[in-house]
């Protein structure tokens, strides 16, 4: 049956679990599609049938129970353990990345990072030392790691993706501005600013 | 006419025109949906129907002129000319965002930069200089800036956002991992990687 979801519905839940977390934060513990539907842009109807897709969440009339909301999300994202992830790149962005504060208590963990650059490889950014790109697919493997953020140039982003993929990569978050290849089975998800900028830009003045 | 598109098949668009200017770079001059379909991981039937909203840019058997349909699609996306683009929060991913060589050949320029911090305000971010945050809306407004990127804590963003609305900012990137509410008429693109890894695990074992 999961197999049956559309990929559209599985990448708002996300979005429904980072709303439902704020809430929590605010002190609320139960909340009503119609709250969220205000709070996210999106039609109550269109989160209610969303939800239907993973069980029975809240009675009518009563609304959801945020925190068991929020738990049966994570399960369904698997978000009931913390992912490793191995990012490939420290440079302006990797870096940044590295230090960015919003992945643990989102489910998920850098452990390694590896870069080519000489300069770069053997410095700490905090407290994990950048590795060479040499030792992806062996580190990888042994880590048993299953993610991947790829912020290298465009021009070598291809062959990353075919190494940590070789080295049992199923998930690869792509920043390099380029579709990538890659076997069935490995998801990729991409994040190109110029990219969302032009498709704002066609509604613009 | 325009307004009947469905912006999924916006959002398709800077995708193509991304990939035919590899192509371009890669020395062709003639593509298919075909080829289009094999490298992007779209259906060519897809392609051909995005397209066809815009017009008819390949005959049936002769593909599409690359130089001619990256024409079109710029003149479609308004990439015609230049944006600029205000950038607010001087972070580590303000500054990875500030020093990123991607955006300037694909229609956009970071022009201002801002920041709360009194540290980062005044200092030089490549040859812009940061200002302070109480500038934003006068500076956006006297530089008719319709684009901005948010860059700043999760607590300020809705605050951040009503300022440059109140601008004049009808696009904004968001990286801040929340749902911002603004006013019909103001476009927002989000991009929060935690949220794209949670997409993905969903689909690990």
């Amino acid at each position: 049956m999961a197999s049956e979801i559309p990929d559209i519905v599985i990448g708002r839940l996300p979005v429904y679990l980072r709303e439902l977390s704020r809430l929590s934060e605010e002190g609320l513990e139960i909340t009503s599609s119609h709250q969220l539907a205000e709070r996210l842009g999106i039609s109550s109807a269109q989160i209610r049938k969303d939800l239907s897709w993973f069980g029975p969440f809240g009675k009518q009339g009563t609304g959801y129970n945020i925190p068991y909301l929020r738990e049966q999300l994570k399960k369904i994202l698997k978000l009931d353990h913390e992912w490793p992830v191995a990012l490939i790149g420290a440079g302006d962005l990797g870096r940044a990345l590295a230090r960015y504060g919003g992945f643990t208590h989102r489910g998920f963990r850098i452990v390694m990072i590896f870069d080519n650059d000489p300069a770069k490889i053997g410095s700490y950014i905090g407290n994990i030392q950048v590795q060479a790109a040499e030792n992806i697919e062996e580190q990888i493997r042994a880590g048993q790691i299953q993610i991947a953020m790829i912020a290298v140039p465009t021009s070598s982003a291809q062959a990353i993706a075919d190494t940590v993929v070789k080295a049992g990569v199923r998930a690869i978050l792509n920043y390099a501005p380029i579709t990538l290849s890659v076997q069935n089975g490995v998801r990729i998800q991409y994040i190109d600013p110029a990219a969302h900028l032009q498709h704002m830009t066609y509604y613009l003045g």
